[in-house]
């Protein structure tokens, strides 16, 4: 039976995807944060000692409270850095992803079109992009596809705490609301379903037409 | 019933959405070039005069022979702006989406990585995936998504008339194989099926990490 | 003595490269839309009988009027696919450019994020840079360097005639002002001056920091 | 007197500017490793008490050793945050830049097509890029000008470690050529002199025509 990890499996778009892939008989484990802390590093390798082999990845998780630079600490630094960044290559260096498999990464619109108060994301996700394309030409030799999913404003609790007035907010956007997590969870279940790899190595804006760069 | 109109529908790429369009129940018109010439707006024309409405369209169609900068003639650059630029324009401002459509461009990775002998591809299928773009945010409004595939090497006609030793040229690629248009042709499928609607005004490469920029 | 030709070089932004050129003790000819109209391919061929050769080329045009896409019609697309695209193909087709020379385009910040209004200009000036990215490399061989220069909003007629009010919009700008044309011109002179040839092949916008995407 | 602090000023392009500016009598201090190691906090913080106004900073130092993925440690992930992305971030959060200064960072065209063996570089020089892309927009409110070069192949000590055979590279490259140092230390100085300030927010690929993707 194929098997899938999905970080952050608990809430929001991650369970989203755990929902969907669960609904194709794909042996779903959603990690939740007591599962696997990211920012802890330890606290990865102790899940990596558990699950160390999986057909489907799914690499999510939270970003930061929105903070201005001038007031974003060394540790504020430190813990992202670990927590959208080393926690997630930690994973990849150790963890076997069979043959034929697929790694999807949760990132944000935020890495083409930076967010001030989203500084910390704009610059470890667009960080971990990097070694994600490089890794995706590797992983091509093994059938593994990788696909990088950069949601732009999505209906989630995450959302609605960065965001004071969601309806007013929904008014500004292309689509006049907030992507459903559902639509990701679909989107990678069909991919999944559907035995697409060719699509691999790729960031696909996912945002209600938002974004205003042409790439 | 749901409708689709794919143009170059009777081969390539265009044919494999065709069919997996037809898997799901729609109601597909397989555009040939004997429909639809879109180097001749007359012919584009006339074509609308029959099709002025859809739910699904596919924008698609084959590019020039390879040639060198030096040796394009002003009339090849005329022909190649009507048959990659032009008519998909002169489509877009006379035809109906039906609110909740779906528009799919099959674009091609050479706008992103222009290549000198694709010079004339390269720039107007560039140019048009501007137009794309500025046309997702009010189509948005509509509930129409707009989608750009930026295929990279497929298993096509085309792609044996550009290649001298498909099997070499494999070899080189991340995947060791070409793209199989059932691949592309699942995928749009799958969008529909699913109704992912948020997944609009992107170029997405299917390039099986074949491409080099981070973007 | 060094030869320049400037298009468009009789007022904004190719008036200020003329006079910095000139003022480095460079040979220039400033083309006004007397000498050489863009849009008229008999106009650019007659231009070119009389310069066929040069140092340093700035590929500068204006824009069309701000129209919006249902609106646009096909001698428009046609107007403005020769002014803003084929022409310039023409002219690179059939000039010699020195060894050791430099061609500088002078495009546009709408290239990278398509503006609705001017959606004409967005697709063809990125159809030419995707021309000039082809061509840089093939120039490289012989010491010709390419700069592609996208401007932001710039102190120009042309910018007072799109904005209403320019005193309102300056205050919305990352810098509370336009770019003064004298920006751009003493940056080719600089390059020119100091013999800078690695930097080719480039788009650099040129805004003031007003645009969002991260390249 | 305009005061310049150049980073990693002792040797390549960190000379290059600092010998540039200094002839247009600047007051350069070029920092060496002994002044500032930026992969030390504690250096870092310690040059900040002496140097904690400039008129213009020079972000600039070497990358690591080409390493592949799997064998990349914890403590080399750590070293390299702390000396692509930390040192910088805290000298940001800490310096004063003058009104009307500059910033420039000199980071490397591996941020939009990253690189196998260089994967570290890739990753922590593309997260600082997007914070240098949001402060841009700050300190123009300052009229502080911020340029990102991101250099291809120079000839520097660092190439020739890097190259096993530089004659043979050279070969490949569009311009037969590696970059010199002056070229983009005579292009700094020239920004400088000419007081250009509307360059600003910009990633600038230097890199002779090499890359291949289109922005």
């Amino acid at each position: 039976m194929t098997k899938a990890i999905v970080l952050g499996g608990s809430r929001g778009i991650g369970k989203a995807i755990s929902d969907s892939l669960k609904s194709i008989e794909i042996d779903v484990f959603p990690a939740s944060k007591k599962d696997i802390d990211t920012s802890d590093l330890n606290s990865v390798k102790k899940f990596l000692d558990i699950h160390y082999e999986t057909d489907i990845l799914i690499l999510n998780t939270g970003g930061p409270e929105p903070k201005l630079f001038s007031t974003i600490t060394e540790n504020d630094w430190k813990k992202y850095h670990n927590q959208l960044f080393l926690g997630f290559v930690t994973i990849l260096q150790n963890i076997k992803i069979n043959q034929g498999g697929y790694i999807f990464l949760i990132s944000s619109s935020v890495i083409k079109e930076p967010n001030t108060k989203l500084i910390i994301s704009s610059a470890y996700r667009a960080a971990f992009t990097e070694v994600f394309k490089v890794l995706s030409k590797e992983y091509a030799e093994k059938n593994i596809s990788c696909v990088n999913i950069a949601p732009g404003p999505f209906n989630t609790d995450r959302t609605r705490e960065l965001i004071d007035n969601v309806k007013e907010f929904e008014k500004t956007l292309p689509m006049k609301r907030l992507g459903e997590p559902e639509e990701i969870g679909n989107f990678v279940k069909s991919i999944v379903e559907n035995k697409i790899k060719y699509l691999s190595g790729v960031t696909i804006n996912f945002d209600g037409a938002n974004s205003n760069s042409i790439f």
